[in-house]
């Protein structure tokens, strides 16, 4: 046993010298630490710098977005700001010193939201207690390739299969094709979204059915997320991504039929679900009615729903007609869902006028908040409890 | 036309809405930039700063570790450095502004290394153009949850399966378990290591054979890496890992049990190769004679092989025996690399003696440079042409 923690301590060597070259962390601050009372401390060693500010939705602010406040320094250059407490969420934030923002070096958690990188952290119990992992079985995530012949491309996107699939034989599962929003991938929902832990969560509890959730990516001038395909390493949004342009909508059968022919689906109408937010949210409307039979259930969540009167061609077109097609073959849930502050409340009123004249029917939750992903995690966990019952 | 492009443009709004709040780009200031000679640029804006740094492996040290260079301030608050021309090589690199270290505020692209981030840039050519994704066909990478019966737990594992396995029918493919170092975890080799890439870019140019890669946790006292465990995000290295005292190679036929019942594996010998680096050579060593008739190739990268007569106990224990017993089954390939800075550089030499007395043959590769990620990629790449021809 003693040679065994020599062994362990020869180890020690090595990180601690590496430490001093590339570490961002150590010099024993904790931060963010999560308090009893659901306050969180945040802290930075930051001996040099005159005024330290943390940023972040954990912060209230006048506007409703991500405020700052100001961190008091302490002994030996230890800044330090104590919240108050905060309500079970998953947060992000980031330090400003002295005017430069920059990420906490005590945090390695961090999430990519199109351009930004910002620390996170989970206050748990209620919906917090749903975005973190839970001790039960989880499903398995993959990044797969697919072929798209209506783009010309290999296109990479994510697949949730619930957790047994490997093990249940022949059992057929429903899909949900989960979209993302303008500047986002094949990534965001699993990550800004949380999308396998909720599922994770609610199957485990009996809230939501067994179902594979497909994530691609609705940029379709591009195959991946930034990094992820041959274009290598470049700035996120400097790329010709053609995004609500009709192709992607045009191509999104190619997704199916893949999903179909590679995993153990439930192959028609009741076994599909779409939903997406922002861009994703105005894809899902035109896809699910450009293919009228396809879906069961739809999710648009503070959906980029353009006035009906603008279709435009391709997939645009024939609007009313499309429409009526769709709700004349009939759906189970049609979904709509919005914050009271988001900047595209009114395009949904718009919408909503219209399903209400033409007796379209649908299902509308109205929200506290605007355009952020607090709320789609959260209509995510509502619409999915919905599905597929 | 002219509608879609209105619609377009009322996103951006809130774009740039966001960018005030949390953006950490912008400022039309592009870092790292890869220029035409192979030189890189480095930029950051920091208008307040008194001096600026970049440390990284980019940059020369007279120690082999990460360098340090000062950036000169332009205008604007604009601080830059443009390096020499560099070898093509994936490099990693922070800043550090008036003694705080930070990412490059322009750069998205990162990696963890047990608790410290860096952002990463590739050089491509020759041995970077292996680093970044192929324009060819692309493996399947999953994180996988499998049931650890000699651990008590559910665990995570990182599966690729390479390019038309999905739709190869019966056909079988060989098996290479990679394991990770000290403080790493299931993560590891695909990001740190770039094992899809690497392998993708082999596969596709007819140097590897197409061979399915199981990477899992080699910290037998966690499930998984922090923050995808129910154990929430808790820092790196602060919770009780049992990395080398036997439970881990003891459990490790819970892994191959599990691939072999859940993917079409060439189920023996010949089938399976088994490799690491640091502790996970460790585990290599030890895992490959306790089953002394599992593995056709073995791969020792920068092995934390301890002195053979240090085994005590467990798997451990009658070493002579154990290893007589490997090398009498017979193996394809016993691989030891290691580079001459490499603080294990004694270890290996040692081990060495012990096989060269025993006649026990394997072949040995010798690199420059230390205990780092840049030589676990090289051997990786020499190791996995090696296989299953």
């Amino acid at each position: 046993m003693k040679r065994i923690l020599f062994f362990a301590a020869a180890f020690l060597l090595p990180l601690a010298a590496f430490a001093q070259q590339a570490i961002f962390f150590s010099e024993g601050v904790s931060s963010p630490q999560i308090n009893p009372d659901r306050s969180v401390t945040f802290r930075i060693h930051a001996p040099k710098a005159v005024k330290v500010e943390v940023t972040g939705d954990c912060i209230a602010s006048d506007s409703g977005g991500w405020g700052r406040a100001e961190l008091a320094e302490g002994k030996d250059g230890v800044w330090s700001l104590t919240t108050g407490p905060l309500e079970p969420e998953l947060y992000s934030y980031a330090f400003v010193v002295d005017g430069l923002q920059m990420l906490d070096p005590s945090n390695v958690f961090l999430m990519r939201d199109v351009r930004s990188l910002m620390n996170i952290f989970i206050i748990p119990g209620g919906r917090g207690d749903l975005y973190n992992v839970c001790p039960g079985p989880h499903g398995t995530v993959s990044k797969v390739w697919y072929d798209s012949p209506a783009l010309g491309m290999q296109r990479r996107m994510t697949v949730y299969t619930p957790a047994g699939y490997e093990d249940s034989g022949s059992r057929r599962y429903p899909v949900l094709y989960l979209l993302h929003g303008m500047g986002g991938d094949e990534d965001a929902w699993v990550t800004l979204g949380r999308a396998a832990q909720i599922l994770d969560n609610l199957i485990a509890g009996g809230r939501a059915e067994p179902m594979i959730v497909v994530m691609p990516n609705g940029n379709a001038g591009l195959p991946s997320a930034p990094g992820e395909g041959p274009e290598g390493l470049y700035q996120p949004m400097t790329r010709p991504m053609k995004t609500m342009e009709g192709s992607y909508e045009a191509a999104f059968m190619d997704i199916v039929k893949y999903v179909d022919s590679h995993y153990r689906t439930v192959k028609k109408k009741s076994g599909r679900a779409i939903a997406g937010l922002s861009m994703g949210g105005f894809h899902s409307f035109h896809i699910s009615k450009q293919y009228e039979n396809t879906f069961d259930y739809v999710g648009l969540f503070s959906a980029a729903v353009r006035n009906p009167e603008q279709g435009t061609g391709g997939v645009y077109s024939d609007f009313d007609a499309k429409m009526a097609r769709q709700f004349e073959n009939g759906l189970k849930l049609y979904y709509i869902a919005i914050g009271k502050d988001d900047f595209l409340y009114e395009e949904n009123v718009k919408l909503r006028s219209y399903l209400d004249e033409h007796g379209y029917p649908y299902e509308y939750v109205e929200s506290d908040g605007g355009h952020i992903w607090r709320n789609w995690r959260v209509y995510l966990t509502d619409f999915a409890e919905r599905l597929f019952r």
